[in-house]
C-alpha cells in the first residue's frame, strides 16, 4: 500500500448534547495525517457522527483513541436518545477511498476490533463486509434490544462477541466494520402523514423490488413525511435518480417533494451526475469543470476561485 | 498581486484542420508556470480555441510566443471557415480566476495589446472591458465584414487600430480584451425548424428582455436546431435556470430540448447550483463533496477518487 492510501472511518458516538464530550471526542480522533471532514451532532438522537480520511493506520490509532475518550466520559445506563445504540462508541465503520479494496478496510476492521478487545476490554461486534456471521451483516440485527438487552443476552452463543470479554459494563460494546461509501440522503414530503412516507420508502427500496443499492425507511420528522435512505451504491442508483423515483410516486399519493438534506459528505460523481441531468448534459465529466482543470497541475491551486468576494463578475 | 493570483486567457486562432499548425501553437502556448486546460478545434469553423491559466506574466509571454507562430503560419487570404475572423490570432481576451479583478486584467490586456503592436508590428483592437471606446466593447462591431472588409477600411478613423500600425499583412488584426469568467452553453431542440431557435433566443436573451447576462443566438448546426449562448454572470442565472426557460419556451413552441453542448469550462458553483436544483438540495455547498472536503488539508488529495476502477463499489 503506497502513501496515497485513504480510508474513510464514521464512528458514532452516543453522546449529542454535552458539548465537552463532543469537543473531546473530536480532539482525540485528529491527527496530523487525519482529516475531519464531517462533524454531526443531534440532541434528539444524543449522538454524534464524525467523519475522518487518512491513511489506514493512522485512522486507526485515531479511532483507538478516540473510543477511550467515550468509554471513559459515556455511561449507557445514563444515556438516553430517539437513536438505538449498544455501546458509548456505537457504530466504527471503516471505507475504501483510495487506492485500496474493502477486503483491506475488512483486515483493518478486525486489527482494530482485536485490539479494542483486548486493550479496552469491551466485547467488540463486526459487521457488514467484516461480519464473522451472516447474521451479523446487517446493523440492526446487532443492535437489536439495544444495550439494555444485551446486558442480559451476551452471555447466549448467538451474542457472543467476535472480540473481547462476554460481559458488559457501562460503556456497552463496540461495532466496527467495513462498508462500501453510502450516501445517507433524506427527501422530505409535504405531508405529515408518516403512511405516505412508509408507503413511497416501500416502493422505491431495493429490498422491495425497488431501486438497487437503496435502502429506505419511512418517518416522522419534526412533524413532516420523511423517506430516509442510505444510497448504498451511488454509481449504480444516483441521488438524482431516487429523487426523480420518489417524485414520481409522491405524485401518485397526492404529495410532493418538499426538501432533501443530505446527512455527511457526497462524491463529486454523485454531484456530477444530478447536474447532468439538470443540464441535459450527458458528457460533463470532471475534466470540464474549472476548478478541476486548475487542479490537475498543481495541486495547490484546487481551491475553487472565491467569485463573490473576488467580484470577478458583475463588474460591468 | 502575489503568487496565487490567476488568470485564464481563451485565445481564439483561425485555423481548425492543419494539426501540425494546431500542434505548434499549443507548444508555443505552453510553459512550467501555464496550465492549457483545455482545447478545440473545429473543422467546419477552421478555429482552434486553446484555454489556459497561470500567473498573469507567464500566461502574457505563451499567449505573445503562441500569436507568434500565428502570424507565421496562417495566412488570412487563405484561411476560410464558417466562424467570421479579424486574423490569425484572432480573439485574446483575459479573464480574472483568482486574487484579481477585471481591472486589473484591462491594464494586462492592454500591455498585451501595446507589445504584439509594436514588436510583431500587427493592427491591435482593444475590446470588452479594455476597449478604448464604447463601440469596441462588443467583438462582433469590431469584427463587421471580417478581415476582407478591415483590409479596406483600416485607414479609417473609425477603424484605426489602438496600437500597432493601420496597416495589414495576410496575418490580419488581433483583437484583445478582458472580460469575466463566461460559460458557452448550447440547447440543441428536437427539431430541425431554425426559426424556433431563433424565437426562443429571443425570449431568453437579456437584450430582448429575457433572463439576465444571458446572451442567445439561434442557429442551425448539422440540420439540428440550436439555441447558442454565452452566460456571462453564472452566479445572476445559472446554467440549469436556462435549461429550464427553453425547456418551457420549447413546450409552448411544441418542441422540446433534445441534449445540452458545453463549449470549453463550467465553474464548479455552477455545476453545484444544478446539482440542488436536481436534488432539491438547497444547501448543498462545497464544503458538503467529499472530494473538497479531502482536498482542505492536504492539496494533493484533492484528485477524485477513482470509484470504479478501484472498485470501491459493489464488491458485495
Amino acid at each position: 500500500m503506497d502513501e496515497n492510501v485513504l480510508i474513510e472511518a464514521v464512528p458514532n458516538f452516543s453522546e449529542g448534547r454535552r458539548t465537552d464530550v463532543i469537543d473531546e471526542l473530536t480532539a482525540a480522533i485528529q491527527a496530523p495525517e487525519v482529516q475531519l471532514l464531517h462533524r454531526a451532532s443531534d440532541w434528539d438522537h444524543n449522538r454524534t457522527v464524525l467523519t475522518i480520511a487518512g491513511p489506514p493506520q493512522a485512522v486507526l490509532r485515531g479511532l483507538f483513541k478516540a473510543i477511550e475518550v467515550a468509554i471513559v466520559r459515556i455511561d449507557l445506563g445514563r444515556q438516553q436518545g430517539a437513536h438505538p445504540r449498544l455501546g458509548a462508541a456505537d457504530v466504527v465503520p471503516l471505507v475504501p477511498i483510495r487506492n485500496i479494496s474493502l477486503d483491506e478496510c475488512v483486515v483493518l476492521a478486525r486489527q482494530l476490533g482485536r485490539q479494542i478487545g483486548n486493550e479496552l476490554d469491551l466485547p467488540v461486534y463486526l459487521y457488514a463486509a467484516a461480519a464473522t456471521r451472516p447474521e451479523r451483516r446487517n446493523l440492526a440485527d446487532i443492535r437489536r434490544g439495544e444495550y439494555e438487552a444485551l446486558r442480559q443476552e451476551i452471555h447466549r452463543p448467538a451474542r457472543l462477541p467476535d472480540f473481547g470479554p462476554a460481559k458488559i459494563g457501562p460503556a456497552g460494546a463496540v461495532i466496527v466494520g467495513a462498508r462500501s461509501f453510502l450516501i445517507a440522503f433524506n427527501v422530505f414530503l409535504r405531508t405529515a402523514d408518516v403512511a405516505v412516507a412508509k408507503a413511497i420508502a416501500r416502493q422505491i427500496r431495493e429490498s422491495s423490488g425497488g431501486l438497487p443499492a437503496v435502502k429506505a425507511l419511512g418517518l416522522l420528522v419534526d412533524g413532516q413525511a420523511q423517506v430516509s435512505m442510505n444510497l448504498v451504491d451511488f454509481l449504480t442508483t444516483p441521488p438524482h435518480a431516487v429523487v426523480e423515483a420518489i417524485q414520481r410516486e409522491a405524485i401518485h399519493l397526492n404529495t410532493e417533494i418538499d426538501r432533501s438534506e443530505l446527512i455527511g459528505l457526497i462524491p463529486q460523481d454523485a454531484v456530477l451526475a444530478a447536474a447532468a441531468s439538470a443540464l441535459l448534459l450527458p458528457d460533463l465529466t470532471t475534466d470540464r469543470i474549472l476548478e478541476v482543470a486548475l487542479c490537475q497541475q498543481t495541486g495547490s491551486l484546487c481551491r475553487a476561485p472565491q467569485w463573490r468576494a473576488k467580484r470577478c463578475f458583475g463588474e460591468r
